[in-house]
């Protein structure tokens, strides 16, 4: 029996192809066709959008498919969580569900918000939080363009942000966080207990994972006299034993080492500093510990 | 104080847009700005889904809309129907929520859905048409890939169509029409009432229709001699008086008139037989009868 | 039984379209479909390429279709000429396939090809061309890409030109036409005999060619005082008995007409001259005489 | 001798292009060749900036080109004014080089600039703008991006606009007006005074201004009982006589006329109720008075 | 004297030029130009149709070129095969040609073929193909469109597919295969002599060949214990010794080595179930052995 | 305090921001924004001409800035050369500018410009080159175009080239060079002198320059017997010791190394004739020496 896994239609569409595609699976998505072929015999895909995934992963119509954590508490869905991937659409963070005023707004906080109007696309999981607070805000749906409303007498508006700056560019101000979410790869419960079901998405999953820590990884080689290797040792992190193996020309070494590509602009001029030569940066398909 | 209109975002966007510039009005969207500026001082714009339309109109937040009439029905809102404009995405003929099964299945009959799954969008219109039917079935919410779901163990979907020809090629059959839907434009009930803002919307809906009606006529003159010019007359169709002016050659007319784009390449072969010299066809912005 | 109709494939596709739309027809090409969809229930379009369409006009495979006469030529093909369409990818003029060679080359005549390699397309139009000059030369089929060969060993090629500006930018030089070519309407031989398919036929003939006048032509109107009347009347070319109406003002007249796009330019100035005033051109969608 | 026609090259080439297809003459613009080719033997094309097209015009280097009294004025240039043709990139209006501040600037009036730095890419006009007003201030020469220079240090900047939008946008406060400027065609004094290319200017301009002012016009037609002629003639703008002409149909009359496309959406309800009849809007492509 | 190499133009171009990139060099093909620029003094590259690139081959017009085995036989050009490249436009496998009818057709077998009617771009290899076989078809040459034309007539057509899929959505059914086909490189009989064109000819290949390997290879490292060095290196295909080098820490190994991108999914798992730790995956540009 | 860092608007835009997140620094530009963001909390930067940036530098409205050498002479001005970094729009060398006539010019060397019209954008570098060589030419600034204004009367034009090539398509004949140019890294004179500022503008190219020299190699990786070790050794270039590793095979070697991308297409096949297996081609992100 082939796996029936869920691709999420929409905004982390061509990121979550890319990342299956390093991880090493083709997925071909023709237009208006909702089922992509994947080369892998033992899996079958399917587009679904990321709000509804969670409803299905749970009825069981797939077997297992990736959303957000968001989608996931606002359909209640009893599922699995297989496993967390950070990464979004425009960068490789969790987003946040923000509660939202406009800048000229003389609300506050968010205990000002009694008996005002929020609109948002999450409602249940904005409701559960005006709840857990105390606070009887009147919570509707609202199919996008919510920055719009708060200027058509709309008193506030949850939405979802990356960095908060296309918020800031249409004048709102941020009061609260409502929820953080990341990519969660789901599995239904029943298939969880299928072994062999099992086996293969855990497969899948490591090499997702590999993929996603390959795009914030670079491979570092450099070489370093003897004298020097103990002072270049220390500035490289810690994450993995480098590999040290001993040049043929004698008393050096060659480094190779795999580290975060934000801390490489800070460590590469402190190893040159430190003795280290014909420093090399390398990009990197997967990697896994 | 102006009149806050709200244009549909999505799908009717751009030919809503094209119809008010044939109209008189130009409406200049920016990509990411729900306020869309227009170039008359007496109207204010705002973007809505045409889904939520009605809600906003309803409750006040805007004076007036354009939307589907099937959501309108969806929301259940009290609203003034101001006007029929007929034009869709594709065409200017009204869309369809039809009822549809994979070729495949066994369903061939509205009753053979009892206690199946229905997928939709439009869950509470589909809801009391199976009311209405004495059927049980079970309607759900669908955000779209409604198609992709009838293979993974949805029984039908209700969806919007024009011709049909996607659900073909998706090899879906149509099993029953559960709504037809014209784009309307719409009012909120107190407003209507208000005299110098209903007749701002009435001088809109004229110009609106004015421009929809150009988009299915042409203009038509030709030269006629005296003694065919009822021959020729009693081709031309009877919608409006054609303007006959005598010519300074004697015994010859021209006439000039407007007809169906639809029927001309059926009458300009049978005006040439009856005697029609020097036809000609222009096109045209507005048609007010 | 539908009249099956055949729509040159390629160059002459998206200006065939174009025509058809202009004559009334709205024709819709997807992306890889080779039938594409008309709006009339009595025509059945499939696309071929030019170069064969009059093969399967011949051997009745479709009833009629749209090609050049260059390649009714090529193939030999008994069929009947409709009519001829003047229009090419570019303009509205006949195009040439020409005789060239390099700018370099010492062959100055058709005679010093007497044993040279000439690479066309265009291969039994060509043989018979210098067939009849009584020249022996060694004419092979090429696929396109025929200037880069003329650099490569080939002495002469036969290609196709609107205006002879893209072999002149290759450096190529033109020593003789081998046949001019316009678009044609052809019609199986036996199809013709049948009173209602040559009908039919008829019909669609008479509105392209009045949606290629259209092309061409404007409508001018003017009002003229009496005394200017004779003067303004002789500067508008004969080609068509303008309009002419006494207007409300006495001894004033409204002059309505339809002239050749290309000599607006020249006359406007001299019609002003002749005492015209408020001179309007307007388009037009058809002209049928 | 040809007439050599200097064409503006960046912002105002699409309109100008266009412009010239409506007046009659196809200018077609290759990649990379600054010699547009014109359908016109007696006319030589060339692309200059419009910054510099003035100085070649008063060298000679071309007879006559088009370019905004803006730059006319900046680099001195004695030239004839032949025509103003007033278009810009976005509209049909006249642009305004403005003296803008940041909006959090303590700079409210001219004389605050007093020894303050300006950027601008028009230093000439700006420095004597100043030295009319008797200011002493540093104007020194920027290539674009002035907004962003107000954050870097410049005081003030002087920037072209066609609505002040942009400006807004970048958190600008316009202080003063330098100058407005409009499309001009300008002529070299010499040629001026030759018959032949004097006449020649003078048609190309008239088709022009032909070709701008149906930009802003539409035809209109409608039917009107005898009674209500008066009634619907008062209403229609004095501009031109509306041709007036008997319908076949007794005491029914057909007005034609041509108003500003402005105004028509105003019109048309006010002309509806006065009793016109099948009113319908016809496009122009040229209107000369 | 230079390499004459010929570039098929058409489907196979942009994946032969992005070949020659990863092999070192550099070919930039202009629009309308056919001869691309490589930068190699010793070559000069000119772009013909893979259809007739093994004739200009053997005439000596070009001394050598990429082409298919499909048109080698085709044309059955006397040429030399110098090497297999195995690529084609979408994927790294060969291509078929294959013999097809309708869905619906009565046609099952080659030997219903029989006196029918049978279309391809293919003709001679089609004819010997039947030949063969001992069935007498009416093949006839076709210029694409074949699908279509089983629709209007044509009982079979011959067809190239790389994975079926395009034939199965066009409702054909595939009866037999005419031939298998991969992109090749030849050679003109005479030049493969000349021992320095032929060395220059040998390198290309050798470079192309490192570049096709490197698409189907990826680098792999990993840290192993001594404990599991026989397990980790059973697991790794024997394709090549990988390298191992003992690390700085005692009891570890680096291992290094170069595998199938395909079976990289399948070995990661069990690898690190194996005890290999910090693997890493990382492009290639290039593979020789 | 922020260094004030300067990115060329234009022609080395994109080519500067694929550097920089290269180099390990991602910079967004918006459309329309001045101000490109970069994730660097103590960098700011701002996008000024590359003509204007050294003015901006050498007044201390900004820190330091990319622009072209041509630029800093044409503007005279007084900044830090901190780096060049030979990167251009299309490839990785200098440009030049050059002194061009018309082919069809009589003017064969620079002293036949006596008293000639020549037009440039680089005024004062080219009035300084006409000085030196003690000849006095009419020197003008001119917008871009400068080819076209050869036709119309200009003698020369000064022009900056990669390759020569559009001059030569555009009928021009190279008679002399100007300057040569390559882009520059400049710093203003006192921030210089700030330690904290200096050191962080060395770390910027410090990567910046191995950024760009990654594009010009590739690492190289071989397997060797110990018999070939000394025959493969001599083939590598010498500009960085090979990292030599004893396989866990005895008698067998592993080199690593890095080479020029020119070189490597004449390398392998020697590399292999000497006795290399298994040689990989490798891509890198960075290379510091």
């Amino acid at each position: 029996m082939k796996l029936k896994l869920g691709i999420p239609k929409g905004s982390l569409e061509g990121i979550t192809v890319k990342l299956f595609k390093k991880a090493g699976f083709n997925i071909a998505i023709s237009p208006r066709n909702y089922f992509p072929s994947i080369d892998d015999r033992e899996i079958v895909a399917v587009l679904f959008r990321a709000q509804e995934m969670s409803r299905y992963v749970e009825s069981g119509i797939i077997d297992c498919g990736i959303t957000g954590r968001d989608w996931v508490l606002e359909n209640n869905s009893k599922v699995v969580k297989v496993a967390e991937l950070v990464y979004a659409k425009q960068s490789m963070r969790p987003v946040r569900w923000v509660l939202a005023v406009p800048n000229t707004s003389s609300i506050k906080k968010i205990k000002d918000l009694k008996n005002k109007k929020v609109a948002t696309e999450l409602v249940n999981v904005t409701k559960s939080f005006f709840k857990k607070k105390g606070i009887k805000a009147d919570v509707e749906f609202s199919w996008g363009a919510t920055e719009a409303k708060t200027r058509m007498g709309i008193d506030a508006i949850v939405e979802v942000t990356e960095t908060g700056a296309s918020l800031r560019a249409n004048g709102l101000r941020i009061i609260d966080t409502i929820c953080e979410s990341t990519t969660q790869f789901i599995a239904n419960k029943k298939i969880w207990q299928n072994p062999q079901k099992r086996k293969k998405i855990e497969k899948i999953v490591l090499l997702l994972k590999g993929a996603i820590l390959a795009e914030q990884k670079v491979g570092l080689k450099m070489n370093v006299a003897k004298k020097n290797l103990d002072k270049v040792l220390k500035i490289l992190p810690a994450m993995k034993k480098p590999t040290i193996s001993a040049l043929s020309e004698k008393g050096w070494f060659d480094i190779d080492t795999i580290i975060d590509e934000e801390v490489v602009r800070e460590i590469i001029p402190r190893l040159k500093k430190a003795g280290a030569q014909g420093i090399i940066e390398y990009p990197l398909n997967k990697v896994i510990y």
